[in-house]
This record gives C-alpha cells, structure tokens and sequence, in this order.
C-alpha cells in the first residue's frame, strides 16, 4: 500500500483580505503559520513520516512545507518544487476583492469565474508587471507553457503531468510522500486520482491546513481517504472556504 | 566566471554550551537565527541570486540555509541535501563539554583532536544509541560508509565525491550556487578548492554567518575570495573559533 498526504496552505495574506491571488507570491499570516504547525504535530503525533516532499514555487505552500517539516523534526526530508503545483492562475483578477468583485460583477459571475470548470477570467496582458514572465523563477518555462490566466481545467492540465511524471513513480518507488500546495492544485491532483467529473470537482472543497491523507494501492488507485484531525474543525474549514467570494451583506 | 557562496551555520545551542557536536542535531540558538538572517539580508542587499543551493541534513545548518533564503526572498531555491555535507563526526567525544574534556585530558590532547589532520577521536560503539545507524535519515548509506568517529581527513574524504558529483557540475553548468554547511564540511571544501596542505588547513577558521564568496575560472580554479560584510566583525568571529576549546581561566 503506498502512502500520499496532501496539504493545502494555510491563511494567507490575502485569503484574509479576501483578495484572488493565483501566482502572486504572498506569505502566510500568522494564523495559517499556526495552521501549518499544528498539520505538522498532527502529522508527528499520528506516526507519520516522509521520504520526500513536494511543494508550488510559491511560499505560502513552501513556508507551509517548512513549518511543518519542522513540527516532525524532519527537515532533513528531501523536497522537490515545482511551478506546476502552484495555484490556479487567476489572470486579470489577481489582486482583486473578491467580495468587490461579486459586488461589481455579481456573485453569478464571480461563481462562474471561481467554479466553471473550463471559464478563465481575462488574461494578464503581455506587458502587464504581474505577467509570470518577469518573474525569474519562470524564467526556464517555455513562454507557450506560461499561463496568463487558467481556468480549472488548464490547471488540471498542467498538474497531472507532474504527477506522472514525478510524484507516481517516486510512490511506486516505495516513497511516502507529501505534497504542500493549493486549493486548485490540490483540487486537480483530487480529480485525477478519484476520477471525480468536470461538474463535480468544482464543488470540492478542500479545507487549509488538514492533512488529506490517500492510501493508494499497486496501481495508485485509491483504496480510502480521510482527514487527519478533529472532523468538526474539518467541517467548519471547509465551509469557510465555500463561504469565500460571495458579497459581503450589509 | 563561476560563483559560489559558502556559509557556515550560525551559534548552535551547543556552540553556546561549548559542547562538540559533530552530527548531533542540534537547532540554532536565537543568536544563530539572527546571524542567518543577516547573511541573507547581506547577499541580498549585494544582489546575490542563486539557481541552486545545498545544504547538510543537520537542522543547523539547513534553518541557516532556510532563514537566509527566506530573507532574500528565494524560498523557490531548489535545495539538495546531503549527509556528505554534515559536519566532521566527533566519535564519542560527541556531547562532551570542551573545556571540561581539555580540563581532563588537556588542552594538547583537545588541540590534537580538534585540529590534527589524520587524528581521529574513538569511535562511537556500534550499539551506542548515538551511532548514526540508529538514525533514519542514513537508513540507505552503506554500512562501510558510515562514520562512528572522523579526522579531518576522513571528512575530506567523503566531502570530496559531493563537489565531485554534485556542487561542480552545477558550477559547470553556469549555475550559481549558495552552500550551507559546517566548519569542518566547509574546511574541507576549502582546502580541495585553494589546494591547502594537509597542515595548513587545520588552522583555518571559517567564521559563523559570514558568506564567504568564491570566483572560480572554468575549470573551478578559484580566482579569488572574499566574505561579505564588516571586516572587524569576521576578524571577531574568526578569532571567537579559534579560541573554543582552550580550558576556561580561573
């Protein structure tokens, strides 16, 4: 039986400002620290540990990675990154309110933008500051690979490749594995493994900083899944991230 | 021109206790942290970048490397870790209280343990919980390659074959690379680089903290050398390592 874990970041900057962040590089608040910390304590308490792990080239899911490699006091454990485990690209939207945003275009609209499985929001101009171009830690990724935005389905895209190519065989190999990342990685990496449909993934939600673990078997179909940790606290994270882009009332 | 920067993890809690450490995994003192910090914000300010960084699998050693890489605002740096890294294995001397064991033995013993190239102190015994073989992150180095004491020399030895295999082609392959490493990891890579005698080097001290910058021509042959930062407070800090192990005065 091979063993995967799958951690989403905790809170960040701008979750906690409410604002669509995609690639922008912004770092956990103090909140999702304690996030991760405790992932990692529940991780150590329940006798878990890692051959290898995997994380975005953004910080919040490596800071996230650190944290709690360091509750496990394994931060010895070897890591391999990659752009293809970094959040969904939110494209023009990047930066934006997400309550301001339902507020200007309407819930339906942002619904769309945030759940239609193959709807990107406008792209990132070509000479726009945020475009990933500019930024050097692309600067090896062929410009025709490099979104300027995506919707679900072109991060699924680019996801699985990195899972058959880097995460299954390092599984196969007899590693157990852990992988920090992003609602929308995650979300892609959860769809290819449990075969959920183009409609249903869109209403996966996953919470931040639960441990996902998968027990998988010789051809890494999963066996079962479950959350590590309390599952009133699961649920009411889960709510909060469903919770999240709709209007602010009042 | 190639570039390479080493570093040596900052004051350990076992530095601060005067303890010898050798591939006991002790974690930074606060003071180590923020001499981390300054290395980093150092390089960054000098508008260092690196491709690809390296470290040992001692938590010293790699919160050093972390912590910097965190100030430069590089946390996507590709790591690898390796044992060959760690610092020269103290054998049973390990845990042992400097001045005290020069008060028992004295400070000739010490200095012949601590600085004669071939002289190693005894093995740690097979069954000696400290013995690496107890530790899971050696589980897959051959038994005959593991250390239960070293001289200089020995950690030359297994130094070596990593700049051999891993930091030199990098180099060749115009990257540029950030080691975080230990005082006598970092000797050992020294005298390969400058070509030091076996004499020589025994009495260079490399300070804690202070980025140490190598220029090296085509062939990896240094063109010069120079740590980053205030000259009196390397001259301070080199002066600090030499003086550890002398029995304490009165």
């Amino acid at each position: 039986m091979h063993k995967l874990v799958l951690m989403r970041h905790g809170e960040s900057q701008w979750n906690l400002e409410n604002r669509f962040t995609g690639w922008t590089d912004v770092d956990l608040t103090e909140t999702g620290r304690m996030q991760a910390q405790k992932a990692g304590e529940l991780l150590k308490a329940e006798g878990f540990e890692f051959d290898l792990a995997f994380s975005s080239v953004l910080k919040r899911a490596i800071r996230t990675l650190w944290i709690a490699l360091d509750a496990m006091d394994a931060m010895y454990t070897p890591v391999g990154l990659s752009w293809r485990l970094n959040e969904r690209h939110y494209g023009a939207l990047q930066g934006l309110n997400k309550s301001e945003t339902a507020a200007k275009y309407g819930d339906e609209q942002v619904l769309v933008w945030r759940r239609a499985y193959a709807i990107a929001p406008n792209p990132l101009e070509l000479d726009d500051p945020r475009h990933p171009r500019f930024d050097k830690r692309y600067a090896k990724i062929p410009a025709d690979q490099l979104p300027a935005t995506e919707c679900l389905k072109d991060t699924v895209d680019r996801v699985v490749p990195f899972w058959n190519e880097s995460i299954a065989p390092a599984l196969k190999a007899g590693r157990k594995v852990l992988v920090a990342a992003h609602g929308n990685s995650l979300r892609a990496l959860i769809k290819h493994l449990d075969g959920i449909s183009d409609d249903e993934i869109v209403g996966v939600n996953i919470p931040t900083g639960q441990p996902l673990v998968y027990e998988l078997d010789d051809e890494l179909r999963p066996i079962r899944n479950y959350y590590l940790g309390d599952a009133a606290e699961i649920e009411a994270a889960m709510a909060a991230v469903a919770a999240q882009g709709k209007a602010k009332k009042g």
